[in-house]
């Protein structure tokens, strides 16, 4: 019914070996201008100032996801006999397509634009653009079924938790990309024996207990990688400073400075108000990078000076805080030296647990079916899913400063 | 004598395991803003065009290199014993910077404004920059030094022979980098056995018989990856949109077109004249791609056409030129359909032998120390490559045009 | 002061890249009968009846030990700084002879013979064999050196926490060795790192908090190794019918029956008085399969059928033991079908912590000096160590019979 | 048509990741006497002596060969729409068994005894064995059909092309594995491109162009295999130390020696007549080295001492032949320190081509089908083949003897 390629193209790829394109709509969306975009967008943000090579685009990683879930559907039979081919279209574009509204460094650029990229994920499929038209003109309709898998509203549960639950696509690409690319170890599980160990119940996906030890395996390789790459505080403190850059940019432009006509391709997203695709096109890291290099000659020394740090990784030091004293103490010595603390003075908390179980929504769990067909929740069918979940909580609360 | 780091500073590398940092002039440099610049140019410029995963920077490629050259010293005895601890800086600091004068996607951004990244990376480290500041701060005239053995004027030939000859750093990091970094296996080789059976006799840099199959396979990764990747005719065609869009703004800017205000970024290099170590740092791949995304809008309906192809790999097609009248035929094609041949229209010939012997440099021919201790040219010891470069050698003629 | 060859020798090694060999006398006992003797004993027992790739020998794993002792040594300042060369070579021959004294198939033949690989190590190393002569020419005294680092009397306890403590040369070494092997994944840590992080405090190995995460996934992959490798059921059924056969051979030894005249390779063992060196040396793998496939023609129909079991791998089945009541209803079922349970049922429980905490024993706990200097035994210093140590133990009950 | 398991079975392997059993013949063969046995002969002969991890067996490679089969099958579209189930079977089940003939050593063995193993691989699969009994149970007439793709007469050359011609599976199979064992690199190429590559014309085996550079690849890898590995001459020294071995044991026997009451388990080789598939079966290298550990107290002072160079790899020497003159001096040293030169001395001579073009048999080349439709022999098709085939062949004398 859908069309398909004269012949599958493939694209080489470290992860899965090669990427198999078979539909026409696919190829289409790979080549449409706002998927190309995510390659001028870095998919660990910040962590390639620690690990120099994790300098991946979330094109890769989105390419990735689609195969994976491609694969779900060809090589496990429980998935491909639950689907219509409508369906399998919907998910793998959902796959594809679940990051394309990132802006540039992720998280700290949202939080100061108070945009947020689901969002943006949603109007980019649903709005007036290349990658729109070309779903619709596929199938009209088609592009509300791909945004509802997206934001957990499509009726057929599976094809949610196909790209994201705690055993999704998306994190299955990234771990074994991100550990590829930054060169750890850390990240690696077994992702042909995951999907060889996925049934379906009752419309639901679950995993067979002989594929437990290497659900744990999995679980694990995410708690390293947190530690080890995604909460890195080196990366942190790249992203804190790239945080108070816009939120200068944000205080100057309500203090009506003339410091945004320096760095127009801000202007939209520091302004916030009707924010369009198209200003959401333009805004990407390429962009930010050019920015930055204009404001080392900007007139506000503040933005001069974080610009700067950006640009030559002159970044900002770190301490855990071990008792609420130190924080005022450093404060103070901070504003003695001069130092506006808005902008160079910040603490951070981070806490992560492996695995959350089930809280209420079954597609945010992993099911374990077990060899005398019950069901259980994984970390009553794990004995070590079980200690992780039920120990202490790894967390760290550090302050971050400018030396000297 | 000079000063180390407190403590070695490692930075995992997918390729190496380790970059080993031991020497305080080497750590400041790669936190220099010149070098810092390279994470913002990519090691393989058009590459990931073809292969979506080839994102890798010249930065980390410079990193790769410098740790070969500290491995050959602090491994190899042979060369360890025979050059003084300031060449083995000063090597080092040359196989970490010999890239930094790199322009953005290198040769298609050269060939237009006649610039050649051997001159900005002499200039960068002899001028006034940050780079050349922190290596006189740690000793006069040293920067000299490494600048020499750079452009081949250094009057110990072995460390030239270290960083560029036919068996150097940069060739050996680049191929294992390359090949990691695409996903293909082709630039694979033995490292850990070429530095094992590299030896000084007389001054240069010879390699045993015994490792001759190494070499052999080292030869064949090169001629391999040169087909596979580096002259791949989708990257070519994508350099070849990038040469035409910088043609387009030169012409516009000859015919004193207003053009050039839209995108003040490319102003200097576009113009060429006293184009200063500042303008050079201030243009890299994002400033291009920013200017692209202005480009997207501008009055000329050619820069908006070639810069739309860029940003959405709307590529040129491209056919083997089997005659010389598919050249005539397809012109005319074009221009009945009104292009502008000029930017619509390119022959590329490419031709690529994976060894060339001696040709009156010692420098850049391998030499092999034979168990009986006479030295030979590689062609001569190793039958393979004789063949190879006895025997015709392949080339390639295509055009380049757009589709409809 | 300990002679060196002229020229170090490496051996290609997957694992570790190349092994190393600088000294004389480490040369020697690699090319000594006792030492290549280990080329006949699969490192995994039966564990090639599973991962049909596991075929290593616990040769290789034993010069991959010596290999992490002499990089330990070499490469980790604390360690090489605090030991005197004749321990270096004391350590690296124990790490490289600790598994000298091993049988065929390890634990099924151990437990029948009533024979202690370890006792056997420490003859071999002391009473007057080739690798004894080696060692005691090299230095008079060298061999009792060795052989209390291997048994835990030697007065730096350093040295054996290098070969036999929780993180240990034996431990890396088999991990990463059988993960590759084997083909699984589960194995693998960040040997680099951990070869990074170790210090000596107080004449006791000691981790880095740095490096924290590397040892946590270290532990992990001990665990997962333990369930998916050396504890996989259908190992343990071959094992257990090895182990019958032995007990079968034994049994009719003590009722005088000319069965053994069959098979006189075993007399030695069997009848298990005045086992001598050599009698040691000729019983490898390559005996025994000799000895069952001359058993496919033994006149004890038990005999006859259990090599026929091993040679063809027809193996016991297995079901998990949920009550008590199951072993007597299979018994019985056995014993109508007409066989002698003594060989023909066996119940095996397995139990696995991954890491056992400090027991009054400095030497077999890992130890993590913090960043402010003091010390912790991991399980205190590490949140996931600590829920796996407090959790539930994973343990398991099986029973293991012949089908049909 | 023919049965399937109820479940597909997979075994891990390290190369493919997982064989896949979808065939109940395939897994009875598989768990067959015949086949199991391949265990206990290792895929490189005395290679391992060189490369101590090339410990692989016979087993794992012919599960592997049929692994590759099996894709070609199912992956291929061009190959598995050509041939009918019953063809597919036959030539799965010609990959698994094609080595099933061999005996320990490999060549050595089999030039003493003037066996063949192509002809024991025939008698296994056609005489009354387990493995003939369960192919013929499945479909009467099967054996003939599998033996005849294995011996060439088989009317459908593609078969015979899969699994034994330049481009093989059992070829891939082994360059990708011993490279994997023995932790080389040399071996390694792109199977997934060559199997995407390979297309069926006029029912012969080609490749698409666009594939020429993974299948130089591939032959270049082959070349290096065989001088890095195959002919080590290490290894080629164990082997003439087997041979003369063998030879010394064949000349005892004829000279009326009681030696071989010392190991009987040679007779049937030894006296080389009428030797059944069950004395076969009986003769692998676990049965040899049983044999060489009695020899070492064998009353016949050769035996003893070749039995003892080979337990402990005390083996030949050996140096390049430059001139004639030097086989002479050599011999008469050798007779001088009264060495038996029949068995002391040997001359070695090995020349290999990475690849021979067409020589009038359409199944042993390799053919390249070009963009535009013709066919082309690929020493044609490929520069690169072209200069290696025309070239000079690289060859070697060399002459082995014992030390000392």
């Amino acid at each position: 019914m859908f069309k398909k390629l004269d012949e599958i193209k493939v694209l080489r790829d470290p992860i899965h070996g090669y990427i198999h394109v078979e539909y026409d709509v696919i190829w289409k969306c790979i080549n449409s201008r706002e998927f190309q975009r995510l390659r001028r967008i870095k998919q660990l943000g910040a962590s390639y100032m620690v690990y120099h090579t994790a300098e991946h685009s979330r094109f890769a990683h989105s390419l990735g996801v689609y195969e994976i879930v491609r694969r779900m559907i060809v090589e496990n039979n429980d998935i491909g006999s639950t689907i219509s081919e409508k369906d399998a279209i919907a998910v793998m574009l959902a796959g594809l397509l679940h990051d394309i509204g990132h802006g540039p460094f992720s998280h700290a650029f949202e939080s100061i634009c108070q945009t947020h990229h689901e969002e943006f994920t949603e109007r980019i499929i649903l709005e007036d653009t290349e990658v729109h038209r070309i779903i619709e003109k596929t199938q009209a309709g088609l592009s509300k079924s791909v945004a509802s898998i997206i934001n957990h509203t499509h009726k057929n549960g599976l094809l949610t938790q196909m790209i994201s639950g705690q055993l999704d696509a998306d994190r299955m690409d990234y771990l074994l990309r991100d550990a590829y690319f930054t060169g750890t170890k850390y990240g690696e599980f077994d992702l042909e024996r995951v999907l060889r160990t996925i049934r379906v119940r009752d419309g639901i996906m679950v995993v067979k207990e002989t594929g437990i030890h290497t659900i744990e395996d999995y679980i694990m390789a995410r708690y390293h990688m947190y530690w080890q790459v995604y909460y890195h505080p080196t990366a942190r403190s790249y992203e804190i400073i790239l945080s108070k850059l816009f939120e200068r940019l944000r205080d100057c432009e309500k203090e009506n400075s003339k410091v945004l006509k320096e760095v127009t391709m801000f202007n939209a997203f520091i302004r916030n108000k009707d924010i369009s695709v198209n200003d959401h096109y333009l805004m990407d890291e390429t962009t930010c990078f050019y920015g930055f290099s204009l404001l080392l000659e900007s007139k506000d020394e503040i933005l001069k000076d974080l610009s700067y740090r950006l640009l030559t990784r002159n970044l900002f030091k770190y301490v855990d805080i071990t008792n609420d004293k130190m924080k005022e103490t450093k404060k103070n010595q901070l504003i003695k030296k001069g130092y506006d603390i808005r902008y160079y003075f910040h603490v951070d908390k981070v806490e992560q647990r492996p695995y959350q179980p089930y809280k209420g929504d079954d597609l945010s769990a992993i099911w374990i079916v077990m060899n005398n067909g019950s069901i259980k929740e994984l970390s009553e069918a794990s004995d070590i899913v079980h200690s992780l979940v039920h120990g202490e909580n790894k967390n760290e609360e550090k302050m971050f400063y400018p030396v000297g």
